[in-house]
């Protein structure tokens, strides 16, 4: 099962705007601490469709994205101790750490502060580029691969790797009470829908909010106990100090603290895990004052998180939404991706 | 010791931009959660200025501000549980909460949502106009009014009622860690010089923070372990990750996230307790995942937690440095906290 073959066959991305392109790329360099895999799955995150679009700066081409990756275990080097050759592993959006500093050093590897290696658009500590996995290989850092779950297929798992860390990691830590907190999720879409199912799982009443009625229906199907059209000021005022938190999973440039602080109960927690491109506004340090509320943001989650997450979401069966596309066909999956069509997921598979 | 009198004499604001005018009004009427008090001793925070400037907004006026009340009891109501005539109480920013709203229920009346009575500048519940302590008399509810402990004069126990609680109560909820936590405060002035009192107390490693090296010396002086000059890169730098909390007493109309955020480490704590008139800027969401830094602001305290903080502040020797003035020369005390005098805190007696 061993492969001395450093060679890879990837969907990368080779200029702003063009297709991605099916190409031949070396893998990192093989040490002891690596695994290698064949990609079974791939799940689609909108960081993917940022990178290839250099959103969030430019992009080192040529750029293989996805990181939501399920595999099946090729070859281990000698410390691997998490994983064997045969096993289905899957990685995220975090492929390495320094594992010296303090963030580290406590277990919070998520929050490395001495170098993070990205999955994608990132480099090994040994120079190489790290590839995602639009491609039928991948090889990295063991300790950033993780089993998946006997009783969880490998199209499922994919996508807990990114969208679900992001979401459960900050729910898990933030003091959800069963039967009394309950959590707004904003953003009904690939992290929404897994937040409303963790924040249910976890014992809190649940309230979808969005920016319309659109997302009423699915959303209730998703397991919310409510919802809240944030457009219509009856339905943001039924919920007027009704939340203990919100999960913000995505929101729109006309974002306004104190629209959502009025949803919040007094010593609230708003939790950002979105990502856009523009910027929260600014604010009264009266809005600061006025309710206690705790703002802050999660990124990903911890190796420990990870292995946490998967086994809940076996326990209490937290499943995406996902629709499934051939390796092959990732440029119709990625222009779907960009019409919005994803409900909630999408899933490359070789 | 009863009194029938229901005047009282106060120097108050009685236009923007005058100064403050002795004049006789009608005490709140009477009822049976009530107290009444000599003042004998009342600090000058920044919200009176704030108030009689109308920084915030108009004011009513007449306004008696004054909200570090202290003074000798001399008539009680029915209800009145926690005080006597004789017993030396103290008052602070908030006079009245409803009791009956969520916050108030679990012990966080200075969060209530059913109709908080700040001590002036606000309504009590019969529609009488509230009163601060620039004055000769105070009369208000039992509830918002604590026992000064015997082993504290009452020109030292003033200050604690509105800038002592209000950097105590955040530091207290906060989780400070003795021997590992490391606290910045930001601003060395009423607020900040509570703060760095009461972090050392917790048992915190302590940094002053402002924008220059003018304040270096006191800042020493009043317990910091170290200083840092936020317009000096080295000094900044020294720091980078290396707070486990900053609570922000004071800062410039030019303040950015970013710059205070570098001195947080991973999970760390932005604690605001400034009122300024201007915003805290935009953020990008980077800013707020990189770091998982928690910002929040506190509002004074509970009575709770005033009682707690006197009993601690007893115990470990915090002590607030005055200047007193004669209530009489409260002009000439204005003038002079608007000059900045203030080394840290002035108190009128009468």
């Amino acid at each position: 099962m061993s492969s001395e073959n450093n060679n890879f066959t990837a969907w990368a991305g080779v200029e702003n705007g063009k297709p991605l392109t099916q190409v031949e790329l070396t893998l990192k360099q093989w040490d002891e601490n690596t695994i290698e895999m064949d990609v079974t799955h791939c799940g689609i995150c909108g960081s993917d469709v940022h990178t290839l679009d250099e959103n969030w700066g430019p992009t080192d081409y040529p750029c293989v994205v996805g990181h939501e990756i399920v595999g099946v275990v090729t070859r281990v080097g000698k410390n691997v101790t998490n994983l064997k050759v045969g096993d289905r592993a899957g990685v995220g959006a975090q492929s390495g750490a320094c594992h010296e500093c303090e963030p580290c050093l406590e277990g919070q590897e998520n929050m490395c502060q001495g170098g993070i290696v990205y999955t994608y658009s990132s480099r090994w500590p040994c120079g190489d580029k790290s590839y995602g996995g639009y491609a039928d290989k991948w090889r990295g850092d063991y300790r950033f691969a993780f089993k998946v779950p006997d009783n969880m297929t490998s199209e499922i798992a994919a996508t807990f790797f990114c969208a679900g860390i992001t979401t459960y990691a900050p729910l898990k830590r933030s003091n959800i009470i069963p039967g009394k907190s309950v959590v707004g999720v904003m953003g009904i879409g690939g992290l929404g829908h897994f937040g409303v199912q963790f924040a249910k799982a976890l014992g809190a009443k649940v309230v979808g909010i969005s920016q319309n009625d659109s997302k009423r229906e699915i959303a209730l199907e998703l397991g919310c106990d409510d919802y809240i059209n944030a457009s219509d000021e009856a339905s943001m005022a039924k919920y007027n100090s009704g939340l203990t938190h919100i999960i913000c999973t995505g929101t729109s440039p006309d974002f306004q603290w104190h629209t959502y602080f009025a949803l919040l109960k007094v010593n609230g927690h708003f939790i950002n895990v979105s990502a856009p491109e523009w910027q929260f506004p600014g604010m009264s340090a009266f809005t600061l004052l006025s309710k206690q509320i705790k703002i802050y943001g999660s990124g990903i989650g911890s190796p420990k998180e990870i292995e946490e997450m998967l086994a809940f979401a076996a326990e209490k069966d937290v499943k995406p939404w996902i629709t499934t596309y051939k390796m092959s066909d990732v440029n119709k999956a990625i222009e779907d991706f960009r019409a919005g069509k994803p409900r909630f997921r999408f899933v490359l598979e070789n």
